[in-house]
């Protein structure tokens, strides 16, 4: 079964990347707007739940943190994806580097994190050019506290059911 | 906000569920397929931590259990849904119980609590009929353990977002 691991933003942040993903981004209907903590990976039932419980060790380590919104961007040359560029933190670089440590879910990043939210994808390169140029001059500017973050499993249709919730620091 | 109280049910009965839902239910692109325990409500932010608190206390007494989907079945004449019939359980009974108690979330649920798997909805009476007549013959027979249940919230374009997991029973 394919997992992912990301944060969900709150209600606010993601219904103003949703007014975007509506028109630009063919994931739309298949996840909530998030940032991706751990990219797809696959796993079988057993090893789910070691990969569950390390996630809620990890998560023990890290205390809320502030989450910023401060521009939109985009990765073209790589691709034509434009998100919301967040503000790296310890707890964001943390919670990455010790979700892809090698003797926990023995997988490297594939990329450098560049902790950012979705909102358009799978664009031409002249709709790229359009809707960067208009979504640029509006940018964003939001900032809230991130307490939590998820596990997720893709269905066939390739839409994402939640399997856990993670709350960050120490249970009370 | 708007929450809600659901489970989702494995990987494969969701895919079950959804190969019916993608031609006739229109809310299969804003959830995926679940069980629900507490109808759509709403809470502010300071009522929804309190309420995450209780569900938290709901959760622990009860231990995982299983849930068995038996057979398609219809609540019309009161409305043109048709839905995976599940058993009901001492565990699920309890758990919408817990849930709709006057002292702690402060409402008393609308129907009695008929535990279902919704697979299509908003039919018109000779859609209801036609589709109802399929499915029943193909039926289902499914059983599965269930041992958590999710809080979800309602972003502005009617789809939902999982603000936290319940496991049940004691934390280890």
């Amino acid at each position: 079964m394919n997992y992912g691991v990301v944060i969900f933003p709150s209600k606010n942040l993601q219904d103003l990347a949703n007014s975007y993903r509506k028109r630009y981004d063919p994931h739309y209907a298949l996840i909530p707007p998030h940032l991706t903590l751990k990219n797809v990976f696959s796993a079988d039932d057993d090893q789910i739940k070691d990969i569950a419980d390390n996630l809620r060790s990890i998560a023990k380590n890290y205390d809320p943190f502030n989450l910023k919104a401060y521009k939109v961007s985009s990765f073209q040359p790589v691709n034509n994806v434009i998100y919301f560029k967040v503000e790296p933190t310890p707890e964001l670089e943390g919670l990455h580097h010790d979700m892809h440590k090698k003797n926990i879910l023995n997988d490297e990043p594939e990329f450098a994190f560049v902790p950012h939210i979705t909102i358009a994808q799978k664009l031409s390169n002249d709709e790229h050019s359009d809707i960067y140029g208009s979504l640029s001059m509006l940018g964003v500017d939001h900032e809230e506290t991130i307490d939590r973050f998820h596990l997720l499993y893709q269905l066939e249709n390739g839409s994402w059911t939640v399997y856990e919730t993670f709350r960050l620091g120490k249970e009370s």
